[in-house]
């Protein structure tokens, strides 16, 4: 019924779909000796070629052991999380306590530790120093220790003594249920933790009948300073989720808050690639992620990709065709040494990587010591496919979650970027990073000195519905939940561009997961083909659209390469937004734009 | 009865105390022609030093028009905000609404514009362009126009539907009242601006009475995506507050919101300075704003202070003798253009400028052409200085704020940065930046990328606090409330010092300001003074107050320079976070560790 498109085809680049990738044979782990930390004074006030090429060797390829193509993914269970939980007791974390998910991860012993990263580090991340006011934090563990140290203002001078939230409830999670009778309140009071005392001589909350603290955080420390990480109440929180949905094979893994994938993907950025650089990128990207890198000097490699994504062998004949010496592909740039993908419900093209992709793109990576940065903020709008009926079970929901990157990622290659943005709030303004431990430990660095981690209204708000209140159970619930949402609405708008889209011209593929639409018009078709250019014909139907009424994102805004000329017409639409009536209508008026512009 | 001390005399400069400042003679403002943004592709992918030195002309000082000496600081009435909200209606800011200051501040007609900054903004700054997706957010202003373009999430999945403070009251704003039945309770809803429709069929809220809607924010907006220079609700509340303390004399002013100082200061630095820069700073100066500098290959500048901070005649001789070509001072880097300093309270010196020391500094930095970070997270904090009775009304507390770099800047040459972490709560992870048109613009095109703005939790609970309930009236009186609880703070620890620290040895000068306690001590009188070195003798008393239970500062975490040899033996202490009891017996316990020390 609807027409399957490839998007992007592979351009300009020899198929290399006969020669299937070749593993090396060498099985020892490229290990590279742990290099000091350059002082800033000698390392980055030096920007001699000699200090750049001392970080960024030449080109030459690792042999990449194979990755085990059946890898099952490792889960640990709810159960065990609980179990956990009940042996460690009561967590003790105080105002500004530093904590790190080792901390609250199963133990990982016998697994070999990651790669190390030392000669991707860029000087400037190289060189961050820790905070020495929040290193000095240490101290508060003395016990008796009377702190002069640090300027955290007195909880007493906090205008807000609680916050109660009413928050939806399972199984439905019904909004309307909420407004209007249901949903239930949870409050955050100043003292819940006990660890401050209020200005005053009543005690601090206690639960009823126990004499215990009513809760391990509380707004005396979520509204005070805190370790740039994060809170230990949520770092504990994302830790075990990730555990849920499937860790990674190596040992030393860690996590850490991030003021959104935003923030996340600056600092990552900025980490890893430095000016003169280039970035592999899908040849249709999410524009902000290249509005976050061309101003650090970073130029974009756009791959190829296919209704599943990235293709493995466009990947691979990119990087292996890369002319670090300055004739063809690559411009004299070095070769890229960073990949940046959205795996799941790709922004824009709404394509989803299956596991056989990802394990292949993997595999690529390795061969050319790539480092994957995994955006997964739509991860869990992963559609659901009838006629079989959904999960029951947050175990089958999980188990059918197509694997991470993080979960195959048997070098320590991947830096994983999780949102609360897309499946809680994006006001929230956070998310948290997975890698391992030497990356977030340079990136801790930088949050530090960039944000101080996100706000502790939302980390002490998002602790207290998702931990404290739902669970990691309830809150698989919602997910669940969600992604039925999200499933109903994509079939609404599949449907109407079924009813009212001219498919002489324009196709589609219903995306497998997140929340974009992605429509090729077929140019060649168009009647002022032969005078008009491919951007004109899109500005002239995207003008249309505003004329009668429908906003829609142009392809355009997604190249890649913005200085190569386009090679086809696309629009994105979301199905996020507008009401279910909203959006037939507007897809009605995308459909007469376009009839009116091809003449029809 | 206490040592007076000059913090950190001149050192190794000529004294100039003989030299008055010369304004030039010419009157004729600066104007530089706005520069057409430079591509990033061509802007950025080259670092060649031609292209850098186009950017940053050889340092040829303008002659600056001489500042009046006394231009009565203008401030806006309370009075005259309010009328001009009634005059202006209802605020309809909808979900992601652009704002800008202009759209809420009093006219400034007649006023000259800022200097422009294209000679001093970086390649990186220079070449950001607008976010697209936010960019489309204009066409949502069509009636009737229906959004399939940014994948905003629908508010129906958001699961809190309202929130609930709890928050202390005027006129005392007392924690033991608000925790013990007192305070009052706020409740925010998802639908109160009535802009969104919820789910069900049930109708947003309404204000009783009235079928208008019951508040210009609500959930619904605060928690989805929004522009990131702020809301609309926010940003009016801060250029109001501004207004009242003091308005620039030019006319294109703005403000945004911000992450907290925190990160306004890493995006200013990266848009004012490139490595092998040089920033000029305070000699002792805030340990994370160097930490913050450092990894982006800056050098330090330390400029000397006395007990009123920088002295202009020492940052005059440090700019004048400033030696680019490689030999004295400067040892071949480019002479400084910015000055990041912390007038009130400084940390860690606790120094406070006093206006003249304001004026004669702004001076000096028009005559260099510095551009001034001025960092003010402690300004409210003014102490209160007996006998005259504290202010009683809001404008007399106003008249007596020791006016502003911002309202004494004729050219456009400063950025404030404000904070509500010192005043409201650290965990807000908020402030805001006031500056000239050009640099706030720029500063946009960063946090859109960086971070996205503040947290709508914080945004939507702060503004209805300060703005909804409080109101400015309110909002000052908290913060005139906040100074006197912070000057008996800072006279329980004065009193301390007096009672426990040995005066043979150990000076200081309590604080005008902020929250921070600097003590000097003599280390030429220490029984090893000859074989010991300072830093020796610092980490000798600091383990010994660790050993008592007292963490104090190392006066060396906060030395511009690091590389030069310390001058002097010192330490912090805060007087924020600890009790009064405790505050006592910390001093007692720090003063036993150093006479110890000094075999005393």
């Amino acid at each position: 019924m609807r027409s399957a498109i490839r998007i992007g085809a592979f351009r300009g680049l020899p198929s290399l779909n006969s020669a299937p990738l070749r593993p090396g044979a060498n099985g020892l782990r490229n290990h590279v000796p742990r290099r000091l930390l350059v002082p800033p004074s000698a390392a980055l006030h030096s920007k001699s070629p000699d200090c750049s090429e001392a970080l960024a060797p030449a080109a030459k390829l690792p042999e990449a052991e194979s990755v085990p193509a059946v890898t099952p993914r490792e889960r640990i269970s709810i159960a065990d999380i609980k179990e956990r939980r009940a042996k460690a007791g009561r967590l003790i974390a105080p105002t500004a306590a530093y904590s790190d998910a080792d901390m609250f991860k199963a133990p990982t012993t016998g697994k070999p530790k990651a790669k190390r990263w030392d000669h991707y580090l860029t000087e400037e991340s190289l060189s961050r120093e820790p905070c020495k006011l929040k290193q000095a934090a240490k101290h508060l563990k003395t016990p008796g220790l009377i702190s002069l140290g640090g300027g955290l203002p007195c909880p007493e001078y906090f205008p807000i003594s609680s916050l109660t939230l009413h928050v939806a409830t399972p199984p439905d999670f019904s909004e309307a249920a909420t407004l209007e009778g249901g949903g239930e309140d949870i409050t955050i009071g100043k003292y819940d933790a006990g660890f401050s005392k209020p200005s005053t001589t009543s005690s601090p909350s206690t639960a009823p009948g126990t004499g215990e603290p009513k809760s391990e955080y509380d707004l005396s420390i979520a509204l005070n300073y805190a370790q740039a990480s994060g809170s230990a109440q949520m770092t504990r929180f994302v830790t075990e989720h990730v555990e849920l949905v499937g860790v990674p094979p190596y040992a030393d893994w860690r996590t850490c808050l991030t003021v959104g994938s935003t923030g996340a993907l600056e600092q990552a950025l900025r980490m890893l690639l430095r000016a003169g650089d280039t970035l592999v990128i899908e040849e249709f990207s999410f524009s902000t992620a290249l509005e976050t890198a061309a101003p650090l000097g970073v130029g974009f490699a756009g791959a190829p990709v296919d209704e599943e994504g990235l293709l493995p062998d466009g990947l691979d004949a990119l990087l292996t065709g890369w002319d670090a010496a300055g004739r063809g592909r690559g411009g004299g740039r070095r070769k890229p040494h960073v990949l940046y993908t959205v795996p799941s419900g790709q922004n824009p093209t709404g394509a989803t990587q299956s596991e056989r992709r990802r394990r292949d793109i993997y595999e690529v990576a390795r061969r050319h010591d790539l480092f994957i940065i995994e955006d997964e903020p739509y991860y869990y709008l992963q559609m659901h496919e009838g006629p079989a009926p959904p999960p029951r079970t947050v175990d089958d929901f999980l188990d059918r979650l197509i694997p991470t990157y993080l979960s195959m990622d048997v070098d320590g290659r991947v830096l994983r970027m999780d949102s609360f943005s897309k499946v809680v709030v994006p006001g929230s303004r956070m998310g948290w990073i997975t890698a391992p431990e030497q990356i977030v430990e340079r990136f801790i660095r930088h949050s530090e000195v960039a944000n101080q981690g996100p706000s502790g209204f939302s980390q002490v708000i998002l602790h207290k519905l998702l931990d404290e209140r739902w669970g990691h159970e309830g809150y698989m619930r919602w997910l669940m939940n969600l992604r039925l949402e999200y499933t109903k609405r994509r079939d609404v708008m599949a449907a109407a561009c079924d009813e009212f889209l001219p498919k002489e011209v324009v196709s589609w593929n219903p995306p497998k997961a997140g929340m974009f639409q992605w429509l090729k018009v077929n140019h060649e078709l168009h009647p002022h083909a032969s005078t008009k250019s491919i951007l004109d014909m899109e500005e002239e139907i995207f003008d249309r659209c505003i004329a009668k009424g429908v906003l829609v994102a142009r392809g355009s805004w997604f190249r890649a390469e913005q200085d190569k000329p386009p090679s086809g017409l696309y629009f994105r639409t979301t199905f996020a937004a507008a009401s279910p009536d909203n959006m037939r209508e507007a897809i009605r008026r995308l459909g007469e734009a376009i009839r009116e512009s091809y003449r029809m």
